[in-house]
């Protein structure tokens, strides 16, 4: 049995606001239902800070149980809380059901869309919420959604106060980082979890290969991995490499210091776990191999025992949006990935950009934009932005494409060493290491500077009016 | 005979670049041509800075011949010109004669596309033109162009170092300046330049109400201020005390100290030239107030003596797309105005919305989003941005949407007590007012701080790499 997460403190309206489905065109000139949530339970009125989340792909309910650090913070501030869902997800579809049917209706799904979303939400909310005109506003988000936050306080600095993105990979964007860094952490996190581990899964692949090149290896793969669909033909077996694949990635995003369920139900550590089935020695046989490999992706997809079978066509939990996502990869969010097999424990795998453009063109009739984040968000030119917090976990891949140093007095950048996916926005826990008490204890620092500055600016503004 | 305006270092070439017709969707996935003037020939190359016109709603060569302070900056800098038309205007037209043809194909005239297409033109340049990669880039810009150069930097300081906001009504948006102001300047400038120049203005609409209510009345009206086309009814009375307002309002933003021709050829100090024809006191008849409010339109529309009739549909060069910037005015530029005959000279008017927004869905199908503008610009709350110069005229109307007091040590407010609308952009001239002199001086001042702070930053940068 899973330790249940603290819910006790979450509860929340559920208001929707209407809003432009096209802020940058006047042609389209209809709106749509968006949802957010809102607490004010600890909010201290009038002028109380505001704790905005920036929702990203999911369902916004999912993302504000797994932001404990909100939750604890607006005790703390006294701040009213709110999750603004990111449109074409959860329940906030421009179309309705019709919102994912073609490039035409998918076309208002862009990271600047969503920006001017919260935008005028809050523009909203401050002038109709009693005791909200003043409040200073804070931005926070994790993953896309940190680097929505982080996008928000640089293009609209006159919304918000300032920003936490939490394993923002704001540089995961062509010609930033090297494309294979992002393995190569996930590679090192699997490397210093348990003797051999990273080692064995560098082998699997070939075995893999070596295995599912007769019927009846594609048979004992089928049984071994319990999977729900046996594998048939070599498509299958690309299919499943990928799955393995993404499992492990999926394991280094969550390798908490505590049982969790965040893309998964999950033990504490689960790498370490996992890597327990993978510490054969170099003699072991293909298929001993395997079979460990098998009894690690089972920590991942079955560690409640509930699962009867693995179904290689979900890695992780439903309320994320993948196909929103992969619409938002095939358009703005060109982020180039590739594996060497000497870095890191994948098979080689260049980046190719041409095949990834074809693919998105053929799979939702547009093209990528490769150029595009950097024009719009910058790129490593940021210097001239202000109050935003990046915060990483040396566990995360992500951070390979994160901000890891800091930029200016007021772009700061906290290492969390031992920190997976965003732990520091999780709610506090005994198990927590060190490092991520220290970096929240200093985002909440950060916090009261701005709130404190903002404040010091109104009342100066005020007193310049008598 | 006018002087003629220099001329002789204007020479630039033509280019044209592809650009995406919609930057923040990809259903629309076609390109189309932007024109942009270049000249490098007082450019030091490598890393000359390089100065960037943000075009406005018109011909950019027009911008381009108006702008002779970059011509004189570019020298004294070793600099690089480029004047980018905005979409839309000149001749960078997304869907070639089509564009203006319905609210589907005018969808992409917004600000914000011009200003990725500015972006992106910088982007692509720097990384085509030997010796450009490392230019720092300042944004320049007067009027609507001085608003997308003070965006600029504020949207996309990644790509221009700083600003010359120009004479930049930034705040003549809903709620952020009273709508009066504007035409209150217009009429200061009147009532300073001539006796009872403001006061007989502001008879002669009563007087035209009296004389047009009678058929000869309409005709002697007509042949008095030689008009193309005789008024004929109500209507019409309407349009030409609209076309005289325009005109006392354009007189005031172009009340250069020398002869020039801006919006028209006009003399020099052309108020204080028109008000010698409007000095009557209160006894004289109302023809002989109307025959001296002729004679006063007279010298903006006739200096050259080459008019030989008037026609009250237009008041200033055809260079400026006024269709355009009307399209712009009914969609996110909604730029409230009012009069009331007491604090100004023109038949009181209130700002009516509605009516507005009214008007535009019948004349383009769209309605305009009032609060837009400040969301997406920020309004008042601009603090967060660095290195913008606003300067503005205190003769120019549009001085009272401007910034005219410093926000912060780098967004300044420069004021030309003497200057009309955006003076300090054009050639020195001897006739110059000492106060246009030591703002060109402060600017360039500001220019070579951000150039030097630019090229210190990348200095260090490569060390660090080192």
């Amino acid at each position: 049995m899973l330790k249940a997460e603290k819910t006790k403190e979450l509860s929340y309206t559920k208001p929707f606001s209407f809003f432009q489905i096209d802020h940058f065109g006047f042609h389209e000139d209809g709106t749509f239902k968006q949802r957010y949530l809102l607490s004010d339970k600890y909010w201290h009125q009038p002028g109380g800070p505001i704790l905005f989340y920036t929702g990203n792909e999911g369902d916004i309910t999912w993302f504000c149980n797994n932001t404990g650090f909100m939750w604890e913070v607006a005790k703390e501030l006294g701040a009213m809380l709110i999750f603004a869902e990111h449109r074409y997800y959860g329940e906030s579809m421009p179309f309705g059901e019709a919102s994912y049917s073609d490039s035409k209706h998918l076309n208002y799904l862009t990271s600047e869309q969503a920006l001017a979303d919260f935008a005028v939400l809050i523009k909203n909310l401050k002038s109709t919420i009693p005791g909200a005109q003043q409040s200073p506003v804070i931005a926070i988000g994790g993953s896309y959604g940190g680097m929505l936050a982080a996008w928000f306080r640089m293009k609209y600095p006159n919304i918000v106060v300032g920003a936490l993105a939490a394993s923002a990979p704001i540089w995961q964007f062509p010609g930033l980082v090297p494309c294979g860094a992002f393995h190569k952490t996930v590679t090192q996190d699997f490397a210093k979890s348990g003797y051999n581990c990273e080692v064995n899964i560098r082998k699997s692949w070939s075995a893999i290969n070596n295995i599912s090149s007769t019927a009846s290896g594609l048979e004992w793969l089928s049984v071994e991995f319990s999977l729900c669909d046996s594998l048939k033909n070599k498509n299958d077996v690309v299919s499943f490499k990928n799955w393995l694949q993404e499992t492990w990635v999926n394991l280094a995003m969550v390798d908490y210091p505590y049982e969790a369920n965040f893309l998964q139900p999950l033990p504490r550590w689960p790498i370490q776990v996992v890597c327990k089935y993978l510490s054969m020695d170099s003699t072991a046989s293909e298929k001993r191999l395997l079979s460990g490999v098998s009894q690690a992706a089972k920590v991942y997809y079955n560690y409640t025992g509930s699962s009867s079978c693995l179904n290689i066509s979900q890695t992780a939990t439903g309320s994320l949006g993948v196909l929103g996502w992969f619409y938002q990869a095939c358009t703005e969010m060109v982020m180039p990935m590739c594996t060497d097999g000497v870095n890191d424990m994948f098979e080689p795998e260049e980046w190719n950009f041409q095949a990834f453009s074809d693919e998105c063109k053929s799979m939702f009739g547009v093209r990528p934009r490769a150029d595009w984040a950097e024009v719009v968000y910058g790129g490593k030119d940021i210097s001239a932005h202000s109050n935003i917090i990046f915060s990483n976990g040396g566990l995360d891949p992500w951070s390979a494409g994160g901000v890891t140093h800091n930029i200016s007095e007021s772009l700061v950048s906290i290492l969390i060493p031992d920190g997976a996916h965003h732990l520091d926005l999780r709610y506090s826990n005994n198990l927590d290491p060190p490092t991520v008490r220290v970096a929240r204890a200093l985002e909440i620092k950060y916090f009261k500077e701005w709130i404190k500055k903002q404040k010091r600016a109104h009342r100066s503004h005020l007193n310049s009016r008598l």
